[in-house]
């Protein structure tokens, strides 16, 4: 449903230097611009030469090359290798002209300029030719690509200072309820502390969004109007927290309709919990309007939000890590709604973990957030799941 | 070896801010400084009353209560009740003195002030008690807890708008080798472009580090020492790559040895690749110095540097992530050296994946790095793997 009215495509791109590259999608295909090595290249300490000058060399009958200069690591060779000659070379220093070969040291013996080779070489051999790692106008990486210290690397090797990625999703985030404050602040009488505008803001760091902290709008319609207008104008997706269930305070969705089209699109989701979740479109920006209870709220985060954020940064679908366990414990789905229970994953001694519910049935209950590992689904059509079922958990993306 | 001479221990502590706790780790103990929710709160819509005012009310012969006033969320209620009396409420409000139960409203129908109970509720029903979410001097949560949404939400809602981390350690990268230029700059003869600053750079934000690019040293033995010199009074601990094999330009080592005591404390590794590696101490700060292959550096990195950084940063050890596969061809061990076969992972039709090797023979191959998914441990004393054998891969941190 939200998939149809929804479709996130990456924001845009900007370019961005190497060493900011971490974690960022590449927004283009990467064609090598010349090739890599850019130079044939010895692959061993020993002596470039003419391989046709070493043939029928042997451990007891030697052939004698003289030696006629240095190749070093970095420098141009200065010299030519003509027939009978030699040139003592290091691992990834340039072969010299006329050199189509090279010898390894432990094969030969110098004596002032006098070389003594001690086994023949073919054409190539001990030679990484040109082009051989990657050849010019190679496609090496492709856009879409989670950059990460393998793909940096490849971008350096390409002297790419700079690369196109996907620009990362501004993502606001706003809490409501009369009864919340802000940390950090003294807690009056019958008031307690936010918590969603922090924990969602740290998933959305994990999604790959910013989070944009807008803080918390108790309760003036005005003020929580104004917050989510700033909030559309400054960042690509709004994340709201509370002011959304069957109470007569349920500020946010009138508002969200209020600003724009198509407005609410989903409104209401027969899931327990985060039944009172408002999905809403104000031009092409998404508004989530998530349940003030901190874990419901996270787990609607989980569900709808961070996929729709990986999207918008360019990332690839993710699978969802799940694990099979055991049900510690009969499981009662909420009537006709499919439900989400929150579990706690112990080991057991049969090789699975055992699934253990963690209380979710207060409202407000903040450690469940802390407890729960991942959540098992229960169909709506289904009544429970029974104890000692094997069940599958979906872990949270912490 | 290594973990003997090593003992990365956290480097110290410091007070950050909620919205910048994602992926730090705690360092103390948090203990709740008072009860979650702080007051007694409803957990459902309806009305605070005496429970013993509704006992005998059913649906077909409910009790009267008078209504004498409203608990809104975030409202320190005014009224007290008494015998005969109900309070409207709302989910999360606080429960107004003298009540001591919550009647849904669904049980009831209010006619003016006059409000009708359909069935009666237990002390305590529909409340959520003080401090049953969190009590007062309860442990929440424990020194060495990576943070991350659900343990920040705990930590909001205990109003600490501050909190005692870990410092993340400060990592400096080096790069060295004659051939070696900067990405950016236009490509000299025989050079290339660096690799390993780059890369290593994103690995240790992997890890939890903060690298400190310090650029490369191509042949000056003067500054380079300098620049080691300024990483070690800059940084926590210093990586280079480069410079260290059996070459005439092998200047890494020596540098590193005049520079404190105890000096080199490892100097080779019997494993292939990453034989010229060597760590070294000054005072008690580590250096890596890896080999130029990128391939290389980047494996001796993930072995030797990637658990140091986790350690000092306050993290737990890792446990690697290793899956289970089938050789997809013969793999030989170096001779009598531990050997780490690169390889990548495609799926075939056992259910198991096939590991195929990714050439790395030839020295400063950098495709192999945006090829491999990670790697087979091929012990020394063990000539060869055969093909089809199952295997264990150990996936790469990316």
């Amino acid at each position: 449903m939200i998939s149809q009215s929804i479709v996130p495509k990456p924001l845009g791109m900007e370019e961005i230097s190497l060493l900011e590259l971490n974690d960022r999608v590449l927004a283009k295909n990467i064609i090598s611009p010349f090739d890599i090595p850019p130079f044939n290249r010895s692959t061993v300490d020993g002596y470039a030469l003419k391989a046709e000058d070493t043939f029928g060399a042997e451990e007891n009958r030697p052939i004698r090359l003289n030696v006629c200069g240095k190749a070093n690591v970095g420098e141009p060779p200065k010299v030519i290798v003509a027939r009978g000659q030699a040139v003592q070379i290091v691992t990834g220093a340039p072969i010299p002209k006329g050199a189509n070969a090279v010898v390894m040291v432990e094969e030969t013996q110098q004596i002032d300029d006098k070389l003594d080779v001690y086994g023949s070489v073919t054409k190539d051999e001990n030679v990484m030719k040109k082009g051989t790692d990657i050849a010019k106008g190679e496609r090496v990486l492709k856009a879409g690509q989670i950059l990460s210290s393998k793909e940096i690397g490849v971008l350096a090797a390409l002297g790419k200072a700079k690369t196109a990625v996907y620009v990362v999703p501004r993502v606001a985030v706003i809490s409501t309820g009369a009864e919340v404050t802000e940390p950090g602040k003294k807690l009056p009488s019958a008031k307690i502390y936010d918590i969603n505008a922090y924990s969602i803001s740290a998933a959305v760091l994990r999604s790959g969004g910013t989070p944009i902290y807008k803080g918390v709008f108790a309760d003036s319609r005005v003020q929580l109007q104004n917050a989510i207008e700033q909030a559309l104008a400054s960042a690509d997706v709004v994340v709201t927290s509370g002011g959304v269930s069957i109470g007569s305070k349920d500020l946010v969705p009138p508002i969200v309709d209020s600003l724009g089209k198509p407005g609410i699109i989903v409104y209401g989701i027969a899931v327990k919990p985060g039944k009172p979740t408002t999905v809403s479109l104000i031009g092409n920006k998404p508004i989530f309007s998530l349940p003030g209870h901190p874990t419901s709220a996270l787990l609607m985060y989980h569900l709808l939000v961070h996929p729709i954020i990986r999207s918008l940064s360019g990332k690839a679908e993710e699978v969802a890590c799940e694990v099979r366990a055991v049900a510690g414990t009969r499981m009662f789905s909420a009537r006709g709604r499919r439900t989400f229970m929150m579990v706690k994953l112990k080991q057991n001694k049969l090789g699975f973990p055992t699934a253990e519910p963690v209380e979710t049935g207060v409202s407000g209950a903040i450690t469940t957030l802390a407890n729960a590992d991942g959540f098992v689904d229960i169909a709506a059509n289904q009544q429970f799941i029974e104890a000692n079922e094997e069940i599958k958990v979906t872990l949270l993306n912490r």
